[in-house]
């Protein structure tokens, strides 16, 4: 436990507190089936990191920190679409936990979470209709489709132990990152005009949401099933090679038996790890996480003093932070 | 074969012919796969039931013919809806044939289904937000939310032997005529503020989308697989209980016994399909579906003097004429 691991932030508090109402609010359903596997979901303890990064933002660039009412609403749309990519990302992965509760599929049917992400994607879609802004609803439709390109590409590339560090990074912007960078544009979008400002944020959340991804997947590595609230080295199970193993492999090639074999029980998991472990793959994946955080520290840096972003500072390195 | 088995409108030939193009060009994937998927379904002999209808009200409303682009696009992304609705209701009736071919998930994955269809689903968004026009998108994201909605009470409604006409109309309006009501109301927003004449094409798809749900369920009972592309009685079989189940039930409560065992295997559907032919269920279902397109029909007369409508009539009693 340090500072970072409190994600509180008093600046946006308020805020957020009536996110979380307006998040409730928001998914109604005419049908309680629907509505019970969006709450569960809503329930389950989210961090609600997207909706803290932009509403953080979104204080440092509006006139005397008045967070405009598209721009909260646009922080809820946010975490709708995000929820909605995991209940479809669960069905993908078969996870059976997320956030240490089962899955929607699993407590439900495969069915019902195939409706519950389009009802959540559809709610979010007609929430970004409202907010009347022909750009931001651009901007934030194509994150859907990078959504399933990255994940397409994560199957593809499924077991495949030729997989490069560059494959990687781009399967986890489309992954994770585009929803990010995106978001992060269209809460500027919805204050300026200025489209180099807008690109500027486009890219911290870029490379903020790249350092998220490779901190998540060491932690599917290094971290407990306690802590994760899903079964460490989910990841290796589903054949989804994420930076440490490609790291690792370049000191164990042994290691492309076990993938070529689809680490066919938990031993080979647990073997896998071990090798990982043995390795520096674990710390140059943290050595890149760092270099993508210290990219997206230095765009704001270059525009605003330090005093000025010291939330877009604690909120970037908490990223960092989980895995100390 | 009579008349209206011919779907051709000489009126919007041109129209049509440049759509399939486009839908073509659209669908553009980075990855093949997801491409794959969405080419397969384009190809699969769809009627364009969806985009003929709004271009023949197209053409009804504008000035001179001159149908515009954004109206064009606006049939497109109907198109694109109604496939990706395709992809995912195919997962969650795990249905193994569509238009007599293969479904998505059955050539390729689940997972590549589901992901398809969201990728479909968020390129409609994204063209949608590219008509640069608020209340279409509003009207049409309304659409995927409904299709979650109906797909959910089906589910929930599944081998109830209780479910009411009432319930069944519903559940169809949710499913099937919502996308064709308000695609109808939104090609005539793009034409114009009149928000009367919207109302009117709103329910003049609405009851075209009930009465063409209401013949698709009769053909599941009285057709071939060979006619459907699809193994007749595929709705029981399902536990979807429809117009001419339902009125078969009034006189042949012993259906009951078959439904409350889910139709155990084929002799269950056999012997059901057999029960309601006995019955007055698929005239009464007939009847039902006359009555929403002449509801549809008299919408249109007390608009417009019959012979500028001949093709509006022509699309609305071809949806009848599927069964004769």
């Amino acid at each position: 436990m340090n500072q970072y691991n409190n994600l509180k932030f008093e600046s946006i508090d308020i805020e957020l507190k009536q996110l979380n109402i307006n998040l409730q609010e928001m998914i109604t359903a005419e049908h309680p089936i629907l509505y019970a596997a969006a709450e569960q979901l809503f329930n389950a303890g989210g961090k609600r990191i997207r909706p803290t990064i932009l509403l953080i933002i979104a204080k440092l660039i509006v006139n005397q920190g008045k967070i405009s009412n598209e721009q909260k609403r646009l922080a809820e749309i946010t975490e709708i679409i995000h929820t909605a990519s995991l209940v479809h990302d669960d069905i993908i992965d078969n996870s059976e936990t997320r956030r240490g509760m089962e899955t929607v599929h699993n407590v439900f049917t495969n069915k019902i979470a195939v409706l519950a992400g389009d009802f959540l994607f559809a709610q979010s879609s007609w929430y970004l209709a409202n907010l009347n802004n022909s750009d931001v609803v651009k901007v934030i439709s194509k994150v859907i489709t990078d959504f399933a390109e990255g994940e397409v590409q994560q199957g593809t590339k499924s077991f495949d132990y030729k997989i490069s560090i560059k494959n990687y990074i781009e399967k986890s912007f489309y992954k994770t990152a585009s929803l990010i960078a995106n978001s992060c544009k269209g809460i500027t979008i919805l204050n300026s005009n200025n489209s180099k400002i807008q690109n500027k944020f486009y890219l911290y959340g870029k490379h903020l949401g790249l350092a998220f991804q490779i901190i998540d997947d060491i932690l599917d590595i290094t971290s407990s099933t306690d802590k994760l609230g899903k079964p460490a080295g989910s990841d290796l199970k589903n054949g989804n090679l994420t930076a440490p193993l490609i790291f690792a492999l370049e000191e164990k090639p042994e290691i492309i038996k076990l993938i070529n074999r689809e680490f066919q029980n938990s031993e080979d998991i647990t073997q896998t790890i071990n090798l990982i472990k043995s390795t520096k793959g674990i710390q140059k994946a943290k050595d890149l996480a760092i270099e993508h955080i210290q990219l997206a520290i230095h765009i704001m840096n270059k525009e605003y003093p330090d005093k000025e972003i010291k939330d877009i500072l604690r909120i970037s390195y908490y990223i960092l932070d989980r895995i100390n």
